[in-house]
């Protein structure tokens, strides 16, 4: 695809990251064979799943787990880019609602308050790739601005 | 006791302010008879009240209820002398460690790492006070120096 193929370097390298996460979970080696795809498969959602998803009850282990992955990758791209590390605190209720931030010395880089999380979940691999690339260029431009700040 | 009347308005703000959500708590008026130092001492633990305390298994809910108040009233001191919101994020490991950070605007005006929850506690009334005030001071000298990014 020639998204693939224009897509800025930051978005390769958030989804590399997201991946590599992924894959360093996969003690028993079950995935080896997986194309990336495969495995960024479940932070996928259309618009009939996400309608299926109830969001009553405690959300899904495994959701959490996604969460915890893509914030965590936006922190380690953040670091690979600054040299400066991007530490995630993440709030959540029972009920699937909560805060993420990411915090770089005594600057927050990123700050999200989530709902639904249930319903964590994407339209598409591309744009995965790009929420994640734009959450990674927010918090290198903040880190610019207050580099003094993410230093402390 | 003249240290009382010695001590600085940031003692004394933080100190009522921890009294007041401790009151606020009181749902059933049990406690309304109640002197502030009765409602204090579960903060107050001698030496060897620490080390009967056993640092296994999972923290005393109340534990964590009056880290919770601690630090939450730390923020209110903050806001009340600043006007700008300070919310705490706490992130507690079933081990008792973690860490507790307070937000204001991007800025983060307080961040501590906390061991062995199971035996949080202070010699004194006067310590909880002056170790309260320390962190207040401390959160407001950075608001002043970076008060652009704690208004983000």
């Amino acid at each position: 695809m020639s998204d693939t193929i224009e897509a800025p370097v930051v978005d390769q390298q958030f989804l590399k990251t997201l991946v590599s996460l992924i894959r360093a979970e996969d003690t028993y080696g079950a995935w080896e064979g997986k194309s990336d795809d495969v495995l960024l498969r479940p932070f996928v959602l259309t618009k009939e799943e996400r309608r299926l998803i109830p969001i009553i009850g405690d959300p899904d282990p495994d959701t959490i787990t996604r969460v915890e992955q893509f914030y965590k990758a936006i922190g380690l791209t953040i670091e690979k880019r600054t040299r400066l590390m991007a530490t995630p605190i993440m709030k959540m209720s029972h009920e699937g609602f909560g805060r993420m931030v990411l915090l770089t010395g005594r600057l927050v880089v990123l700050s999200k308050h989530i709902r639904d999380v249930h319903r964590f979940g994407f339209p598409s691999v591309e744009a995965v790739s790009q929420d994640g690339a734009k959450l990674v260029d927010e918090a290198l431009a903040l880190i610019e601005k207050h580099r003094d700040v993410a230093e402390l």
